[in-house]
């Protein structure tokens, strides 16, 4: 193999394709990057064996084939030859990088020991807006489980009806958003692990732009600007949203987010380390007072509100009503429960899109 | 105690005196930040023993007194008010901090117990402009020692003559700077933590204006715009730099110095991770050719450069070469040599204020 090509092209494509190059792995060429010479474009490929991202660019081959070189540090050293052309070809002591008068020669690993990548899924597909995916994934992802204890949790449920429905859960709380779908065929909902939701949230770039998702047993492939990312599915049973989200509620609260936003930002510097890391909402008729207590002090603030139905009082993990605050975009949001002991949800005023369950906690104070 | 005032110059405030906060001590007071109320002001004061800073607000006092509250907690809090006025007074349950209709309680711990600092130190003074103060600080502090095992090689061995001239060194590299001192009287050296001199810098922000600082009985104190830094000093020998810094070179290398650090920066990236970090410099006359070699392979780049006397070899850690050239200035820098296995050192092709000293590595290879 030997190819000369742009540096600075090369390095933006390495720089996205190493994403998906392994970290600490017992097998070294799932660290690698796979370059790939034929015609008039080198391929670069990286997996981890759940995701795997390739990206082309253009150059001139010498001589067509192909070698597996360390991720992470070509992806560094190309980093810095972004001034520069650059050569690239297979020796007997590895890769040799040229550059200038310079050469650098890189440990290499034969191209047959890399993982074969199915880049075929095309069977079932669905097409959106950019924007919309992107905000979907954003205001869903980060309620997925980061532990290994249920793995299907570590993935999104996306389902595809009118609407594209993005489910998200880690047993303490869960995230639901949608929006609109330009086109589909086939396929009713798949588990798409959150890391390559937000891989392929950082491809889109055009966001008035559209994008197809394909899928096909079991995986899933995007392209976009030369990208392509393929991924896993995870296969399982999501709880269904119908179980657990209630539809009538004992009393409801709407109140301005940025005040209750601050009011339990401070609640929680007192809190911080805590491990129950509780703050504790007491909802009267026109106002929500937020408290929280530790061995450092306690906290009560009170934020005006407009509530319907019982007076009650109410404790939760200050990070996920943070969280499930932040993510709502309007001024106004309404929060809705079923007394101290089931869920509550919240969910913006006006646009009700995305919705956000929160377990409570019991207050042994 | 009990005062009201604008919650925005308290935040200020108690960010800046909070870096003199000690971190993960076993005496409680020692992470607390002393407030005092008398007059017109409130005064902040914090101190790990070492670094002590204070600073004034003015505020309304209803009752004069003084408290101390739990630095970080306090300072994130207060963070968190920057847009309201806030009332801070003593109570049973600790400090209680009012604001809008809103109340917390926070620890305290009594007054008494908080270290008596020394404010008093006036017998030696030397004045500078803040830029050059500054400047030279940032050009010596890395190179001091970051380990205990020679505590005075923690600070900056400070010469007033007719310029301020600051050493630092670490066992294995040693950097000069100077520059002009305006007015001075007393003292001709001190050994200043690097620490201190890091916070120094921190509050010159106008670098156009003068600053004095202060000496007396092992104290230094300097003032600006209402912050007051305290610091003790070391005590202790530094080398002497007429018996490390040689005054007769025979290899001189000039060099410009964005593409030696360009090819340095190339060459460490294969030995990151490696225990000696590295690099070979081949110095011929009309190149430097700048080397490293490690299990993932090597890099071998030339540069041009105008070298006077013997072509000759050397090693040493990429890092403190690119420490080295990184803080010196100019487009072109050069490097002096006296064989493979004494000291090298470099400075700026033009302006030879500042010295970088470097011990070299004796390669086995």
């Amino acid at each position: 193999m030997k190819f000369v090509c742009d540096g600075l092209s090369l390095s933006e494509a390495v720089i996205k394709v190493s994403k998906a190059c392994a970290v600490r792995t017992t097998a070294p060429v799932m660290e690698c990057i796979k370059l790939s010479a034929f015609g008039e474009e080198v391929t670069l490929l990286a997996t981890d064996g759940e995701l795997s991202i390739r990206k082309s660019v253009r150059a001139e081959i010498f001589e067509e084939g192909e070698i597996c070189v360390p991720g992470k540090l070509f992806s560094d050293f190309i980093g810095k030859l972004s001034d520069e052309e650059v050569s690239i070809a297979t020796s007997e002591k590895g890769v040799e990088i040229k550059y200038r008068d310079a050469g650098t020669f890189m440990q290499s690993l034969p191209a047959e020991e890399f993982p074969k990548i199915d880049f075929s899924a095309q069977e079932n597909s669905f097409t959106m807006k950019q924007s919309d995916l992107k905000k979907i994934i954003a205001e869903t992802t980060f309620c997925c489980a980061q532990d290994d204890s249920r793995p299907v949790l570590k993935g999104c449920l996306m389902e595809f009806g009118e609407k594209l429905e993005v489910t998200a859960l880690d047993g303490y709380r869960l995230a639901i958003a949608s929006a609109p779908i330009l086109a589909k065929s086939g396929e009713k909902s798949i588990i798409c692990p959150a890391r390559t939701l937000s891989e392929i949230a950082r491809m889109l770039e055009k966001e008035d732009e559209e994008i197809t998702l394909y899928t096909q047993g079991g995986m899933l492939l995007v392209q976009s600007e030369g990208t392509t990312v393929v991924s896993r599915l995870y296969q399982g049973e999501f709880i269904k949203k119908e179980n657990v989200v209630p539809s009538a509620f004992s009393t409801k609260v709407t109140i301005r987010r940025a005040e209750l936003i601050d009011s339990a930002e401070r609640a929680a510097i007192l809190i911080r380390g805590d491990k129950n890391n509780l703050v504790t909402l007491d909802i009267d008729p026109e106002s929500v007072k937020i408290s929280s207590v530790s061995d450092f002090g306690n906290v009560a603030e009170v934020v005006k509100a407009a509530t319907e139905g019982m007076e009650m009082t109410i404790s939760m993990n200050a990070k996920y009503l943070l969280d499930a605050l932040r993510a709502l975009g309007e001024e106004e949001v309404t929060i809705s429960f079923n007394g101290a002991v089931s869920p509550f949800i919240l969910q913006n005023a006006q646009q009700k899109e995305s919705l956000y369950l929160i377990l409570p906690v019991r207050n042994a104070a």
